[in-house]
């Protein structure tokens, strides 16, 4: 099996500084997160410039362009609702490290993302939603084979599509985290790739417990197959516990080293 | 869904103020760590008094009605390898709050334990194993079956039957770790209870790290349908891990405070 896929997410302009950055084009800011996240194991970076109506094109290229120039290739997850800043981002991005990530389809809405994705041979994050939350599993199932044939016929590989179950709010949607858990264990059993927001589910909880119950949920994923998640690589008991979950399930051999590497 | 079992593993002759409390019969240092498991959200305390071939009957009795008396009928597993050891301590034992624990029978040299349940209708700890280490688990479901049986004979009922899938250590054993999780499951989807000395898997690895594989292990094993374990609870990371699956197995209800209770 392979090892699990981290995404980080901290590039983003959900943080004020980040926004500033990219709006002032200032590579500070962007760097210093990127390289903490990527001293604390993730593989993918997460390039999240917002709705990005206006400048999208150029505020993407040049993210693109600073980070895997800074870091050697490192392989993107390129996320904003201006699809035409996606394909500009891809434009210039360099494979040596990994396909680029388009972030994110989901099946109703946002389906074009699977066409863009595509069209630019990436791996697209596929959301197993429509309009409003899926009631059920079945639903979730009916989304994923909507989006798995529409990347079918846009020519992608199976193994491109990452699809994400959307992880829900613990406080308010409790009684629906395990059947988030079973929607991953379905993915899985499938032979196909997982990935998501895993963080949404401690959303609104008092700021010490959300990486214990972060922790607890992403174990629970890894054992039902989850492949990979857009988590904060910084959050250090969620990261140690991805990397232990990677040694009970033979992923990487077990060192007495293995948290440091 | 029952909440997850905690059975407090810390009065054990493995711990040398223990043995020599037992055979002094000195409250203190027993009633001091099974205060301090109680406090940390144990349910139930094991008493392992080791093989005890001389005082057993006399230590057993003594440690049931001392704990017992001191923490309002806490329920215990009792552990040795002396059966009328066990008998003795069942003879003194209270079940206000719960069955007495004979642990632990397998299905080779000590399938008599299981005799022993059922004639005194208490709930049986049934390690999976017979001669050597399961190879697989076919080998598994065979002892799991052996002592099913052997139980329904003796007049217990299935759920007072806790299958031990027997954790095996990481440091060697590696690739058998999905093995014994998949194995968790198979005990859940038939219905029955499980539990097992979960930290076996973290045995030998340097000491910062045992508390954080044993949580990855136990939100697998719990992702598993595992229904108890025998730990420490005064594992602070752990105990919060088993809180958090809790939760999100919906088990116990969220609050900000779920920690603290």
């Amino acid at each position: 099996m392979a090892k699990f896929i981290v995404i980080g997410e901290r590039i983003s302009v959900t943080a004020p500084s980040i926004n500033k950055a990219f709006a002032e084009r200032d590579p500070e800011p962007i760097l210093t997160r990127a390289k903490q996240q990527l001293d604390a194991g993730a593989t993918y970076l997460d390039v999240n410039i917002g709705p990005a109506e206006k400048d999208g094109v150029d505020v993407m290229k040049w993210a693109v362009q600073l980070l895997q120039g800074e870091f050697d290739n490192v392989p993107l997850a390129l996320d904003t609702a201006n699809m035409a800043a996606i394909e500009a981002g891809i434009s210039v991005y360099n494979r040596a490290k990994g396909k680029p990530i388009v972030n994110s389809a989901d099946a109703a809405g946002r389906i074009g993302y699977i066409d863009l994705a595509g069209a630019n041979d990436a791996i697209c994050i596929a959301l197993c939603n429509g309009e409003g939350i899926a009631k059920d599993n079945d639903e979730r199932m009916t989304y994923l084979q909507t989006l798995l044939e529409r990347g079918m016929m846009a020519g992608m590989e199976a193994e491109d599509i990452w699809f994400d179950p959307l992880f829900l709010v613990t406080k308010g949607m409790q009684d629906k985290q395990m059947d988030i858990l079973e929607f991953i264990k379905m993915i899985s059993d499938s032979g196909l790739n997982s990935t998501g927001g895993l963080s949404n589910n401690s959303n609104g909880m008092p700021k010490h417990i959300r990486p214990i119950m972060d922790s607890a949920m992403v174990a629970m994923a890894m054992m039902q197959g989850m492949t990979s998640a857009i988590v904060n690589p910084n959050d250090l008991r969620l990261m140690e516990t991805i990397k232990s979950c990677d040694v009970i399930k033979n992923n990487t051999l077990y060192a007495d080293s293995y948290l440091e590497l």
